[in-house]
């Protein structure tokens, strides 16, 4: 560890940071001046004016997301605030130009206020295509973002949130193909109901899931619970966990077919695993120690286990979702990210593992597979263009072809 | 012009704006991701945590700059709103990197609320190293400025007002070794108060400048002028115009020394030029077309004339200050821009042009002159060190070496 943290330390204070702004076009001499600034600029500036979609083609806004952080639940280090977020962000922001060209860019607010972090956010719209919210803690996060998805007309989206639930799922359907199981019989049990926790559990239910037990800290969450709710919590009660069960995870895991962690380390043990359904398929993604260690849930009959760890199959990794999601948002100008984009990304990166190469081991790509972004970015640009979302039409055909080529590789209809 | 228009649409077009975001450091691998991102990215944020003066080791705060707009006014395009004035600060950003290799960001804000604006940007200030307020509409800039220097700690300085202010004052100083006047016995008038008129007026009487007629579109202000007044133009009025003269612009010229103009194409004439003092000087920046034209500046008694124009000798042009400004003041870690850094500045652009190389058609630095962003940052960075504004203390013998080398080859004395 202090090796990892030596080698950290040395390539965020030789750089000074991880990101840098570039210009695109020199400015050697006084007719590029000119160009550029004044009294050339004013072009595009007047042509913006009269028409502000121009404001895609004219500025780096089209290929441009603010990385917005207020520093209140960042990694697993909590509530540090912005500035100590400041790392965690530029990353995003390097996750995302790395992976699929975008310009992204932190925005570490000082404030934890939601009704500020939403006017800061719209004040800021006119600079930016999209807007990924990231380490906002629940329940804020939510409220935050319902509320910027309905006043902004770029995507907002919050990874910590999305990211997390497309790639979950995406692997979950892999998984359900292994142990031949239908996702409208499955019983899944979600244990944490933070910001992943209750979007993985929405769009589960989404998906066709019928029924869902989501369990926090206290045990299972029923309406009317008396302890340790909130309005959110109360929302989940209400659309989960049909037969309204009471009691601990343990409980909940008997006869489950999934379950799914963004909880804590060690929550789940070998007994809970073997009370489950025939070849139960196991998401322990906290970390860096996950609820239960893939070996051990393998030991109690588990047929396929993921984590959040790049050091065991099966990683949840946000970096198959996001980057691909806002490429392909912002190659249509999109206006907004919605669950048809999000459904769009999950089909592509579950796709993308044809049916003859799914294993046990691999039913989630390799966050370093290239094709992801490709096909994701694909799959998300023809949602927002199907749906009317987007602003721009890109070759429907081209991306057409790009998926029925996916498809057809993968056996998965895509949309 | 066309053909200007055309270019500058196409520059702008092909790049999709102007400005880009980079990686410094790569993402080829599992490794890479695990020392940029989780969880080696744990280490520095726990380290800013600490101690927050980490942020600019670790972070491109140290090298960041927001360069903040809300649209108001623009160039000489006036109040085109957020999105059209984003080329105009992609281009100064741009400016930024070229010059003095500052990372600068443009924000563009969706309000002309003071309180808004001022709100904003101080939750934005974990992100950045300073903010460069651009192109909002006087009077309100002057509150924005005010207020947000008096709550920030890091620079907050507004271009239009002191960019233009240091330049204009660098080349007066100059033009009056030509002119063997002294600046505590010069009569200064200035036309436009705007948010550059106020602010040279203020630097020129800082510097010992005894008195300074102040005219707007209305003529001559005074206290109590029952007409097109407001409180910062009341304010002018006790500073200025001891002896609370009225009347017009051609009243106040009469034997006045210097003229500089902010204001309106063809607002001087022949006469009044003739009018003034024996050797007179002419700062007339109005853009495009000056107060009155060089030429007939010139041809009307006019010693040195300066302009904002490109094409004509003594450009002001604020690409002289704000890269050197910043690159100084980012460089020790500066919680502000004071007036000693201003004025260091001011020394060091005029100081740049040795005596023997002055010439009427040579009182201010060539923009491209590479050696001003040195000599300005380093003036800079030196007069914040000695005023305790800094954070952080590079070698002052270093940067004393560079200005006494300066100040012996050109005769002026640094600070």
């Amino acid at each position: 560890m202090s090796n990892l943290r030596e080698e950290a330390l040395k390539i965020h204070k030789e750089n000074r940071g991880k990101l840098g702004v570039h210009s695109k076009v020199p400015v050697r001499n006084a007719k590029d001046l000119s160009l550029a600034y004044s009294p050339g600029v004013a072009e595009p500036c007047l042509d913006i004016y009269e028409d502000d979609s121009k404001a895609y083609d004219y500025t780096m806004k089209g290929n441009l997301v603010a990385v917005v952080s207020d520093g209140t639940a960042v990694l697993g280090l909590g509530n540090i605030g912005p500035k100590a977020a400041m790392p965690v962000m530029e990353g995003k922001a390097l996750l995302f130009k790395s992976f699929a060209d975008v310009d992204a860019f932190p925005i570490c607010l000082d404030t934890t206020d939601p009704d500020k972090i939403v006017e800061v956010v719209k004040l800021l719209e006119p600079t930016f295509g999209g807007v990924n919210l990231e380490d906002i803690a629940a329940p804020q996060c939510f409220e935050i973002e319902e509320r910027l998805r309905k006043i902004c007309n770029i995507p907002v989206f919050h990874d910590d949130q999305h990211g997390t639930a497309i790639v979950t799922a995406a692997g979950l359907l892999n998984a359900l193909k292994l142990a031949n199981k239908k996702i409208e019989e499955i019983h899944v049990v979600a244990n944490g109901a933070g910001a992943a926790g209750v979007a993985i559990v929405k769009l589960l239910l989404h998906m066709g899931v019928k029924d869902v037990i989501l369990c926090d800290t206290k045990g299972i969450i029923y309406e009317g619970r008396p302890f340790g709710m909130n309005p959110f919590k109360e929302e989940m009660a209400r659309i989960t966990n049909k037969e309204q069960k009471q009691g601990t995870l343990a409980d909940a895991l008997l006869g489950a077919d999934v379950f799914v962690g963004v909880s804590a380390a060690g929550a789940v043990t070998k007994e809970m695993v073997r009370s489950m359904n025939h070849d139960p398929i196991i998401f322990a993604m906290a970390n860096p120690v996950p609820e239960i260690m893939p070996q051990e849930a393998k030991e109690a009959g588990a047929l396929v286990v993921g984590t959040g760890r790049s050091d065991f199959p099966n990683q949840v990794n946000n970096v198959l979702a996001f980057p691909g999601i806002f490429r392909g948002a912002l190659d249509v100008h999109a206006k907004q990210i919605n669950e048809e984009m999000k459904l769009a990304a999950v089909y592509a990166i579950a796709g993308l593992i044809a049916e003859e190469d799914l294993h046990t081991d691999y039913v989630i790509p390799d966050p370093f597979d290239r094709r992801v972004v490709a096909y994701v970015s694909a799959a998300v640009a023809y949602a927002a263009m199907e749906t009317g979302v987007s602003q721009k039409h890109v070759n429907v055909e081209e991306i057409k072809k790009c998926l029925l080529a996916l498809a057809e590789e993968t056996q998965v209809v895509i949309v």
